[in-house]
């Protein structure tokens, strides 16, 4: 069955910046939705200026994995929809976070911590090559032992995540700087992955590989399955050993479990 | 030189629930206080019901290392301060957070989930042994291969933590449920300790080696030095190699950033 | 594709003891084939008293993952197979290892550590239950919040293991210990799975619920392309930046590599 | 009380190649202790032509701290002494392992996999970068947030060794690549810091920063304590709950157990 996919893009750049316009003229999030054309997914395209901000309750219950390009306007995206999106998360959906959505609100959360790190805009961008530190990982299927971009923004260390679970690439920068560029992170049942390049004024989604990329973490945060519990707050007032003491003189407040 | 310890007990149950007064004539935060008497800390006791709910912008400032217990009124911490607790951990101030601290807004931020998890409270407690998972790790400093609490409340897995950086020790409980129960993470700067044991109606931090815990822990997650880069968002239009490319045609908004 | 399971079993208990002959008359290792018989492998089955103790280099070759239990003639496996083992796992074979297995040699080779555990074979065995940790990980596919086995052997912590790469199960035994009974590892392009339940006098793997686990874990520590470097030694006079320096002058010895 | 620092240099390039004598008189080695000299340390040097290889059991059992420098002639250090070394580890010795010692047995046989990398000696060397990536590790004390090295040999990604416990530094090279150049591992009771930096023909053991990092990983993989349980095989005939089944109808044979 066919994995459903949002690419959920702020797509502002591309309505105020004429050079953002040039080169994505299709608009970012267009671009990514035609690179992902030659894989099997079911991909939906919203925006900041959509309705709800493209990020209603239904379409979310139906995403499987949300990949996200945001900038400018992370703050305008509205706390309860991040709330949401991060239960979602918590449940099993999927997150792929591309770029400069290192400083979404949704990332943060569920990382942590403020996923600070050091960049620079080269006036006509620099040379990033990004290295794969786990050739079989299956992120890393169809990549050749690394990649080159030749025009891209530096993003580099000190990156203020935490150790992420899997570190797949590595990217070094013309200018002298690396930068943990492919990290997969678990956070409840879901799978998240970041993964650096795609500055607005380069027409990095353009490249197959790094498409290629974005397609096979897609696949690889997809929730294996929905078996086993939810991860919700579980009462358990009868012990798993019968002889055990049970929980009985006093009720706690009901709070919502399901059995596995 | 001294580490400058708060300890912050939410201190309700005490007000509210006889049993606990019973238990904890001098208070859950006193108790720990006393018992870390043996230890060359500088300890501050501070409650929800204290000015400012006991979490002054100067004290965290003035904190190395936060002890949390909280339980029932986790809801009540207004979310400035859960704001400035975060930032102050991101910055390097070690955090140790005990049992039902598992669900304070503070733990939860810096997770990224929901941090349920299983939880019966027998009658009369029941047993719990903690295994120690790593006997030479800094935290398992003077404990014996487990420890064995006679009454206990049972927290068991699935926990719903992102994968621990350290896992120290693994509980078992006479009920037949297991936890994850001394877990190690590192937020930004910061480092952050998850103790398991601590229910208010039994006297566990009256125990020695609990005790010992808790005070190896808060020596483990103290900062083991303020050198080096803060993580703050740090432009860098001058790249480290002198012959790469530059960023000069455009400004972006300046970001706060500091030399290491 | 079918994956190509080799099951290795040492096959001696089933020679030397009546009561795992009466527990297992078609020898642990064809109770494993058997129990695998619903998953879509093409399963082989080999012992320690086959030709070449069962792993011919030709049969190791053709094997994605190799399924191992062993216990009382670890010894006895030739160490020159125990290194080609090691370089299949490196070159991308998965291993599963089950119980006993933890002192095989190359679970061993593979961990760098003792692999010590603590033991117990209670007389008529005792009560094990396996918490799922990671509730939506691909090897918990299928499996309730736990499992219960009536009769096993206890496999107790400290165990003298890496931190695993992902924990996915823990077990509580009745007489009071703990184990981290499911763990993945990563070694070069490989994955490895431990499984700790197994032991020879109980009919465990004739529980529908751990030959599912045991064959999730085939299924995912199967290599997922062969695509990218193969971490081979990999001499490179020429660097990837055309102006940076060369090394031309001398020349060291040639060792092998091979383009992505 | 001093760490006792075992610095074990292969001390062969010193005899056969006239540039690295030039570079270092003193030996590698003896540059090595020269700058540990400001540390409180207690440091014996020992090297490959040393009787009994500079290894002896005694010299092995007063050491805290080993440090690794070795390249050319790995393979004649004597398996058995490999041995003990990582049983050493496993009981708690702290080990440094500096640059080409990636390859020594004692560093394969502690991460069980080949620990091959990319690797180019540029005729004159080239520029390597080590960036912080944990600013606030023990090991980054009194480092700013990158080192520069004008002449070093490129050690490169992909690097064939486990996914590290904590990644500290990763290194930029001029030639383009990339390198988790500084990464803690945990074996046994042990603690070991890989640091990349140090080609033969290059004076970097004379930077004091680079100095700083060694001293620091010293300190960082000293144990902290001999408390607990030695990791031993542990057989519990008797269970910690009381009412439990025990073992006692058969014996196996004893095996070496410790109490904690």
């Amino acid at each position: 069955m066919s994995i459903n996919v949002t690419v959920w893009n702020e797509c502002r750049h591309e309505k105020e910046d004429e050079i953002v316009r040039q080169i994505y003229p299709e608009t970012i999030g267009g671009c990514i939705v035609e690179g992902l054309k030659p894989y099997d997914f079911n991909v939906t395209l919203k925006t900041l200026d959509d309705d709800q901000q493209g990020l209603t309750k239904e379409l979310l219950d139906n995403t499987d994995v949300l990949v996200w390009w945001g900038h400018r306007y992370h703050g305008e995206v509205a706390d309860e929809r991040v709330d949401y999106i991060q239960q979602r998360v918590l449940d099993g959906m999927g997150l792929v976070v591309l770029h400069s959505g290192h400083h979404a609100k949704i990332f943060k959360r569920l990382m942590g911590t403020s996923c600070n790190l050091a960049w620079r805009e080269a006036d006509d961008g620099e040379r990033e090559r990004l290295w794969v530190i786990q050739p079989s990982h299956p992120i890393a299927a169809g990549i050749p032992p690394y990649l080159e971009l030749p025009k891209s923004e530096m993003y580099g260390e000190p990156f203020d995540i935490p150790e992420p679970d899997e570190l797949v690439f590595t990217s070094w920068y013309q200018g002298g700087e690396v930068l943990r560029s492919g990290c997969c992170f678990k956070r409840g049942r879901g799978k998240i992955f970041f993964f650096g390049p795609g500055h607005e004024t380069f027409p990095i989604y353009r490249d197959e590989h790094i498409m290629r990329v974005i397609a096979n973490g897609i696949a690889y945060v997809n929730q294996a399955h929905t078996d086993g519990w939810c991860l919700q707050n579980w009462g358990r007032p009868e012990p798993a050993e019968n002889a055990a003491p049970r929980q009985t003189k006093f009720k706690k407040p009901r709070r919502r479990s399901k059995p596995g």
